[in-house]
Formats: structure tokens, sequence, C-alpha cells
């Protein structure tokens, strides 16, 4: 695939006046504010997006893992269009449709009872409110996360977070702890099968919580799928585990689905894949494609209950947002109707998977590939025998940056994070589309494998 | 004013099955779940908002203070639905032109040379984020905040807070200390007049500043104008005495202009009342009217330069989002072509003040009244020779209910606080309107005299 000019999709003047007031005004996060050359995005349809000359690329990064029904969905389009028309904006206080209906509709595709939704502008403040909540209903302080993990980034939700975007936040005075969850692959538990390495975690876990004390640990926080931090699919028997420590000491289980949740592994909460009920589930993200900021925690009866007649001490202006909220209705109304879930499922199964395991197979460069419906690691090694990595923990590589360039080249954005290649296109792209992306990257493991030995 | 019924603005059974679904599945903020019986909104325009049956209300709250542009403004409505049939959402990395042309407007209106924008969802993350950059901008890992002020919802956020709100969150572990700012009606000093009010407070929070260690503290963080808390306007001496501290110790001055910012105080942001240049603002809530969730930091060039080459080591997937700055881009472009600012201004000191002068003089319930433009806040009092206030600090009161009963009983809808109502109409309210919402107000304080000794 190469990319494809658009001219008529293009404004070159407006999007040159656009980059150069970014590059005066506006303060880019994660980054070195002098050492961007940020690409203009100018439009953007279903799997593809259109740069500031014209160029057509396939998007398989779903931009940050949140547009799961890819860009521009006509549905959720009119929808936001409509309620702006009818009502933008209400304080959190007053019922509005749009928010209740979200709230139903959430709640009936929750597993379990967590029937009752409190909204928030975004993932980071869903997992900051999740936390207050279980702090609250125990009585207890600390909160244990896993290393590998993010959890977004105000204070105390980097403080959560596993990976190094915590470190320039973290004086250690949060309440936090960080366990080794399992990882077959690199394990910290010298185990030889999943099995070994699932029940070896689990004791970790269990001596973590008994050596911290069970009665100060508020909440375990666990990304159900970690995303960003790797999309390590935990075997069954340790999510179970994990949630029997929980019952056992009445510590709160809180799954973290922003990025995994609303079909992105190919079921509506990716918990559904270990058949465990958490105590609270955080979303934001794909629960509306990201059309509108919105995020939110789906919250037990039990802890509901502990704010029955004690006041919740927590809120912001824009909770229950009509105009977020409309987004959600209408994304998810699609979803259903059109089948998306079931279709990254199938996506997973009998077309990313199996390209992964043929990429396994041939590239020397890949080290591990895993994953479930449309969330995707490509893990990326200098020696399959070493397992060193292409790009070391924390950081990136010029070899990485030479693959995520060969794939814009050629007309994919790819999702990049350290030695890893994340494939993550809209739960809804094309059987086609995602064999052209998929084609590409098999092109550029060529380049990757002569980097390997 | 009476309650207006307007049937063929609503849909009763659409109104209770929202109200229905909200009892079943919406958690709300600030709030004993168990508790509520909230108001249905179905409708809202400029300055009135209808309910589930029809009846049609003044909003003399501009809902959480956020609409200053009043509802359902056309310009910025149209502009909502133009930038969701274009592009709805977009990774913060991207160069996006409604967010390049926002960061431009809110740039060329930040006093002194604040010209780089990080946008946030809202308040609460913006004032996290400005800590961060703070913290890291100096080295130093305290932030000093006033007693008597709000900055935000999450975690570090509430705790930099000095309401009750903090309370339920504070374990005294983020580095958050609080001083008495200015209040001679309380005064925390025996002061007997405002300039010797300025004085002392200002020599408190030196002594604080001394006490603590210059170079522990990394940031000082004011609501220019406290706005929940009070609306506490303070004097100019103060202010400036304030940011000479700030920068006499290598402190990062951080004016939270969330609720005072964008018009609400008749100047685009408060702290050009004191003719102050803070080293980063926050915003939210005005910038777009809370049409969509937005906010933002405001960052002077010598933070923005420790960025440079360094990555600033925080983010969030809707920063700067599309449609919520194509919203802001479309009310700053409103209220500047309608002299919204300008109308505030005027109102504050030709309509609110001067009403608000004569309710001090004529009800005896009211111990002072105070604020600037369409920010106003009447503190009402059992007795004023002892000042005892007619709620608690930090509760509200039989008597408080039935005040704000009685505003909506006459159709309108006030803001109070403790012992404290707000005028905090929207910017572009008319003066027949805030005339009109004025008189019932004069006619509520006639109940509350009769609390009064």
């Amino acid at each position: 695939m190469t990319a494809i000019l658009e001219p008529p999709q293009t404004d070159r003047d407006a999007a040159l006046r656009a980059y150069e007031l970014d590059r005066k005004h506006v303060f880019h996060s994660w980054s070195a504010q002098d050492t961007l050359d940020p690409m203009v995005i100018t439009a953007a349809e279903g799997s593809h997006v259109w740069d500031g000359e014209g160029n057509k690329y396939l998007d398989f990064s779903s931009q940050l893992v949140n547009t799961n029904i890819g860009h521009q969905h006509p549905a959720v389009v009119a929808a936001i269009a409509a309620q702006a028309a009818k009502l933008c904006t209400i304080a959190p206080s007053y019922v509005n449709d749009a928010r209740s209906e979200a709230a139903r509709l959430i709640a009936e595709r929750t597993p379990g009872e967590l029937n009752r939704i409190f909204f928030t502008n975004g993932g980071a403040d869903a997992n900051e409110h999740a936390v207050r909540m279980a702090r609250l209903h125990t009585g207890r302080h600390k909160v244990l996360s896993a290393y590998r993990s993010y959890h977004g980034g105000t204070h105390l939700a980097v403080n959560i977070t596993g990976d190094p975007r915590r470190w320039a936040s973290d004086n250690a005075s949060t309440g936090t702890l960080h366990f080794f969850p399992p990882y077959l692959y690199r394990t910290a538990f010298h185990s030889t099968t999943e099995a070994e390495e699932a029940q070896r975690a689990l004791e970790h876990l269990e001596q973590l919580i008994e050596f911290e004390g069970p009665s100060s640990i508020a909440a375990i926080m666990l990304e159900s799928i970690p995303g960003t931090a790797g999309i390590y699919v935990p075997p069954v028997d340790y999510m179970q585990g994990v949630r029997e420590l929980c019952t056992k000491h009445g510590i709160v289980l809180i799954a973290d689905e922003v990025m995994a949740g609303f079909g992105r592994t190919g079921k509506w909460f990716a918990v559904e894949h270990f058949d465990v009920v958490p105590d609270l589930i955080t979303f934001a993200k794909g629960v509306n494609s990201g059309y509108v900021p919105l995020g939110g925690v789906a919250i037990s009866p039990e802890i509901a209950a502990t704010f029955g007649t004690r006041a919740y001490p927590g809120g912001l202006t824009y909770s229950g947002h009509p105009l977020a909220t409309a987004a959600a209705v209408a994304t998810i109304n699609a979803m259903e109707r059109e089948g998306m879930v079931q279709h990254a499922a199938s996506l997973g199964a009998d077309v990313i998977g199996p390209a992964l395991a043929g990429f396994a197979e041939r590239h020397r460069s890949v080290g591990e590939v895993r994953g479930r419906g449309v969330f995707w690691a490509i893990e990326l090694v200098k020696d399959r025998t070493t397992r060193e990595p292409l790009a070391p923990y924390g950081s990136s590589s010029p070899e990485m940056n030479q693959l995520v360039a060969a794939c814009k080249s050629r007309g994919l954005i790819p999702f990049a994070n350290f030695n890893r290649i994340h494939v993550v296109p809209p739960c809804n792209i094309s059987v086609e589309d995602a064999r052209t992306g998929l084609a590409v990257l098999d092109e550029v493991l060529d380049i990757a494998d002569t980097f390997a030995r």
C-alpha cells in the first residue's frame, strides 16, 4: 500500500497555519516541546486519516486505542449534533435523559451487578474516584497495582501506574505499591509454563498482601488486560485467584477497562474472558470512542450502599455531560446494531491472531505475539535466545524509530511503545483493511529482522 | 416572577423515564445517593432552563458557574455540529486546526507572556498538571494554597482545596499546606480595615513561607477571586504582595481561573483586576461555557523552557480535543463579537452591585455582599452583630434550604453554599432578566430576615 493523495480533502494553507500555531501555542503531552515535529491530521473516516498534504493512512493505532468504532461514525456524529442542538451542558445534580440512558446501557453490559455509574471526564479521574470509593468503603489506604500497567496521568493515577511514566511524579507518598504480574516471556518467577507463571505470580501477590497487611489494603487495581504497557493476557487462573484473594481479605478489586473495555478484546469488557466480577470497573475511551471526553466507574451494590446515606465526597463539573453521554448512547447502540464486538472477536481469532502467529514463525525479530480481539502486541527482540529487546525498557531506540517511519511511509499509522508494535485497529475495521495493514507490518518486520541476530 | 408552563417543550413521559433511570443507574457527585430527589432538566436557552413538567426557570447559577455565554448559544451549537461532522477526535500528538486556533485565542487573552497552552479535560486535572509543572520546574515539592478555596475533585487537586470537600481525602501526604487569605468580614488577623487585613494576611503568608522554608515550596496556588468558597475579592495590595513573595523566593504563582476566568468578573481573567501576571493560569468552565469538557494550563516562557528539551511527564487521551477546542474557539469569538466581557462588567457595576448594596441596607439577614462582574456573594447571618452565619461552615441548614426552595418556587435557580447565596448568572444575561432575578432574591431575603435577629 502506498500513500494515496486525495487533495480535495485538504486545504494545505490551513494545515500549514494549524502547524505554525501549534508550534507556537500548544504544549504537548509526554514530550520535550522543542524536539517535536508533529503530523497534521485534517480529516478521518472509518479506519483512515489524512495528513496536511492529503496523504491517506490506515490507522492501526485507533489514535490512543480509543476509536473502537473508527473515525466519524455517522450515527455518533449525528447524535452529537442532535444533542448539541437540544442541550449541550447541564450540572451533574440534575437529571438528564442522555446521561440516564448511557448509564442504563453501560450498566446492562457490565458483568455481575455493577449497576450504578459515576461519570467522569476520562480514565485518569475514573481511576482516582474508584480508589477514593475503595478507600472510604474499606476504611483502608493502600492500593496495590501491577508493574507494566498504566492507570492515568493525574497525580494519584500516575502513582498507581506501573510503567516509567510514574517515576517523575513518584515520591512514594500516595499509598501505592506495585507487584509483578504474570508475564511468562520475561518471567519474574523463573517459571517455565503458563500454569507455573500464574501460580507463582499469585503466590507473590499473596505474600505481598500478607506482609503489607491485608487490613491496610483498600484495593487492588488491575487492567483486565494491560494495554500500553504491553497487552499481557493474564491466565484465567491468575485472574480468578486475584478475585479470591480480594474476596478473602475484603480488598476491593478494581478492573481498569479504560483501554480494554467496550469491544477492544472481543467482549464488552475484558474481565469476561476470565469469568471474574470485579467490585468496580473503570472505563473511558471506547465508551464513546473518544468522540467527546468521557470516563466513569461502574459500582457494585455493596460499594454504592456505602454512599447511600453518607455523601460521596467527590465530583466534577462535567460529570455525566449530556454531549458525552449522548455520544456513548449512540456508540453503544451502533456497536450492538453492527455486531462490532463479535467482529472484533472474529478478527482476533481468524485474521490478526493467525497473521501474527505467522510473523512469529517467519521473523527472527519477533520474540512473542499475544492478544485478543483487536488488541495485540508484537514484541521485538535483537536476539530470540537472549530475548534482548529492540529498545530498552522505558525508552525507544533508533531501530524502533526506523520501523515506525517505515510503517508511515507505507501509509500505516502503527502504535509503538518501547520494543513493541501493537496491532490495535478499530473494532469495525474491514477484514480487507486489516489484511492490508498486516501486510505492511510483514514488510516492516523484514527490516526489523536486519536488526536481529 | 412565577413559573411559566410551556408544555410544548416537554415530553413528560420521557422526563419521567429519565428520572427513573437516573435513580436506578446514575451515581451522583458530592451526595448521599439514597437521599436525592433530583430535578429533571429537559431544555435550556440563554439564561433559562425548563424542568420535566415544563416549568421555566431563570438560571442565576450558570449551572456550576460555567455557562458564561448562557445556554445553547447558536454560534457554539453550530460550531460543535460542524466540528463533529469534520473531525470528532484525534490524539494529542497530532496537529489539529481547532486545537491550534483555541490555543492562539486563549494565549492572546492571557496576561503577560503566558503563550503556551496545555489542554486538559477540566479544572481539576488542569490544577494537577500545573502543580506537576511547578514541582519539576523548581525541583521543590510543597504547594501552598488558601483556606476557603476549591481546586478540583481529583486526589491532589482536592488536597490543595481549602474547603471541607478536602477532608475525606486528606491524609496529609500530598505536600499541600494551607494559609488564611484576607477576609475582613471574618478576619483571622483581628484587622479593622481592608488595608490592615491585606497587610496582615500578607505577613501571615510571609511567615508561613519563612518557617516552612522557601526552598521547599514549589508553588502557591490561588483562585484569583475564590469562587464556590465565597467570592472573596482580595485587595490589590495583597495580590501584588503575593506575586512579589513568589518572585523573591522563586516560587511558582499559579492562578486558578477555572471559575473566575473568561469574563465572569468583567475581565477575561480575574488577575487583571490586580495587575498581576502569574506564572501559570489554569482554566476550564467559561473557556467554552462547559458545552464540551475542556480545561487547561497557560504556561510562562520560563516554565515552558523547562520542558523544551526534557519531556514533560504528563498527558491525557483527550488533551486538546477537537470538539472541545472548536467549542472554545466559537465561544471566545462570540464573547468578543457580542461584547460579553464588557457587559458582565457593566452588570456588576450598574445593576447587580447596586442592587446587592441595597439588599445589605434593607435586609437584616445580609451580613455582607461582595463581588465583581457577574460573580457576587450574599453572606447571610442570623445576627449582624455577632455575624453568626445562617448555616454553619461546611454545612447547610433548614433555613438555607428553605430559601433555596423559595427561590425555586418563584422560578429562580440560585447558587447556594453554606450560608451564602451567590449571584452568578451568565455574562450575557439581559439587564431585564438580571433585574427579574434580583427582585426574586429581594423577596426571598424578606424570608431570610425572619430568621435573623
